[in-house]
């Protein structure tokens, strides 16, 4: 996507593996580069990269990386699974690059480096698809509007930061802008790290999409006065039943969805579902972070970022990063396959290979 | 209510009006002395004072201070009325001070200072009395549960801050703390201006009451998790059929509250509510605040309070204040005069001297 004009991934390969530093934007925009596993681990533990999609590529090359130094590759897959615990997709890269080296290829970091490359490929593939799917329920949403621009509402980053290229949930409303479809999003800020006010919005501003920043208190706001047509976000892991899980507060937005009658759509590409997984609230493991995220927050005084406290010396803080919202609350999924009901029977009419008797 | 060690009061009358300076917390406590009508209209637009409760006391101390300077009385009245459009308190003040000019005293200004003190003391007595009412609940909370301390979660700062004393949301949760009751209390921070995190948190803190700090967002994941065993907020204007107009955000939650059966209640004194209204979404007027509210956030740099910008430079902002909860969400109201259903039934039952057929 658009960065000042110029045209970006958020993680590639040239003479290293390069990725957008997400730390420094919306205030400065830095390309840091991965030279071991050590940096890949970091990268995403410290949340240089972020974003379940992106997270699984930065992964993919890190294994890479470990092999061209001749580490222990299931020590290097234990550490970046470690990382972060809540995406899925970690686990699913890390298991494409585990059979490439379990293949036994001559060079094995050559063959984990080009399987890295096809995993971010695919990405990019995925979430055009995807949003491709996405696109005809804005269209369709817009036809019954057309005399206005269309409200969507959005939390946390499912943009092409949060991806190799396009976006989850963004792809769509990228599809739409680009197709001269009049929209505008409500970029919910999402506390306590402000991925949608630091990076959703960036996104949107680079690219030209009109936006409004809220807060995550307002959204319910809005949809009781009839400003959103839609909400769409993205999903760290969605069990074979539906139930999603998402940036914290997600779930507070798709209950007054519900109320409103306003549709929810999580856009959920196929290697953020966990087949194995049936019950979200009771089997997802939630991240827990550093209770700093809560207690400061960072921003740009006119001349360089600076943190602040804002919560008094002697109060404790606590800082879950996902909720899951139940199946019940989801108007549809949105895959690279087309939309369907968020339930296993949803899910399996469009992934057969998954179901209990298929024989591929 | 406890400042390190010291009794105090939001509001109170020496030489002058004094207040606490409330953007100032929880770095620096300092007093604000209002001296003119001018003082008191900044104060409550500007929020050195807020909270329904407090802004009608301050501004029937502004009215003092306007018929000691022989202002016009009934234009200090309509420049009070537009400082803060939601809370129906700031009116409810306004009214009981118009009725004492028009009584004709000698000494209008006197008059409109003891009044001005009674107002204040109502409320202080109102509160502890809601509070009475409120412990009542906790304490039956708790009897389910003794092994553990009671989780209430609070949204904003209905403490004794917005309030002259004690706070209406607060109160039942001091009294219980006071008479050993185990509690501790979820603080949502409260976006954009983060009262919560700001003055609930340094209220507890000073009273000694455990408390953690979370975003907005965690809400409905603690109370999925079966961390919440009560909401309890405070309200800005209640319509005569419980609909709850009260800080944005508060909707949010209880929607979570009612999907996970945990009690959502609301301390409603008396002047809160607004006889006048039946549809709280249809007909409370929404203040709409500075976008910078939004897109800059204040806080602690070590040294001083500073303020950073957190959205990207180009990207526009909204800043809406209230929401409007349904009264079909609200378990029940808190009042000084007892818990009642949030109902027009519910709330002529305890205040039958608003209901039609009324001969006092």
């Amino acid at each position: 996507m658009r960065v000042a004009g110029a045209w970006y991934r958020s993680i590639w390969f040239d003479d290293g593996v390069r990725v957008i530093d997400q730390r420094q934007l919306p205030h400065r925009f830095d390309v840091a580069t991965l030279r071991t596993l050590d940096d890949a681990y970091r990268a995403i533990a410290d949340m240089t990269v972020r974003g379940a999609p992106l997270i699984a590529a930065t992964a993919a090359y890190g294994l890479y990386l470990a092999a061209q130094a001749g580490d222990d590759l299931e020590a290097a897959a234990r550490r970046l699974l470690s990382a972060r615990p809540t995406a899925v997709n970690l686990r699913w890269a890390v298991d494409r690059q585990r059979e490439i080296w379990r293949a036994g290829a001559v060079s094995p970091a050559d063959a984990l480096r080009r399987e890295a490359d096809r995993i971010a490929d695919e990405d990019v593939r995925r979430n055009e698809s995807l949003g491709r799917h996405g696109l005809a329920i804005l269209q369709e949403l817009h036809r019954r509007h057309p005399e206005r621009p269309l409200q969507i509402l959005t939390h946390c980053n499912a943009g092409w930061l949060g991806t190799v290229d396009w976006g989850t949930a963004m792809s769509p409303i990228y599809q739409a802008h680009d197709l001269g479809l009049p929209l505008h999003v409500w970029v919910d800020e999402t506390r306590p790290r402000n991925q949608g006010a630091l990076l959703t919005a960036w996104e949107l501003a680079h690219h030209g999409v009109p936006h409004t920043v809220i807060v995550d208190n307002a959204g319910g706001h809005l949809m009781q006065q009839g400003r959103v047509d839609a909400v769409l976000t993205g999903t760290d892991r969605t069990t074979r039943t539906g139930d999603v899980c998402n940036k914290i507060g997600t779930y507070l937005k798709a209950l007054a969805a519900w109320d409103n009658q306003v549709p929810f759509y999580v856009a959920a590409p196929s290697p953020s579902i966990d087949w194995t997984l049936r019950d979200g609230l009771r089997e997802i493991p939630i991240e827990e972070r550093d209770p700093r995220e809560v207690t400061h927050v960072s921003g740009w005084d006119g001349e360089r970022v600076r943190t602040v406290r804002i919560t008094p010396a002697g109060s404790a803080a606590m800082n879950v990063g996902f909720d899951v919202t139940p199946a019940q609350w989801v108007t549809g999924l949105i895959t690279e396959r087309g939309l369907v009901a968020a339930s296993e029977q949803g899910l399996l009419s469009l992934f057969p290979e998954r179901g209990p008797g298929w024989r591929g």
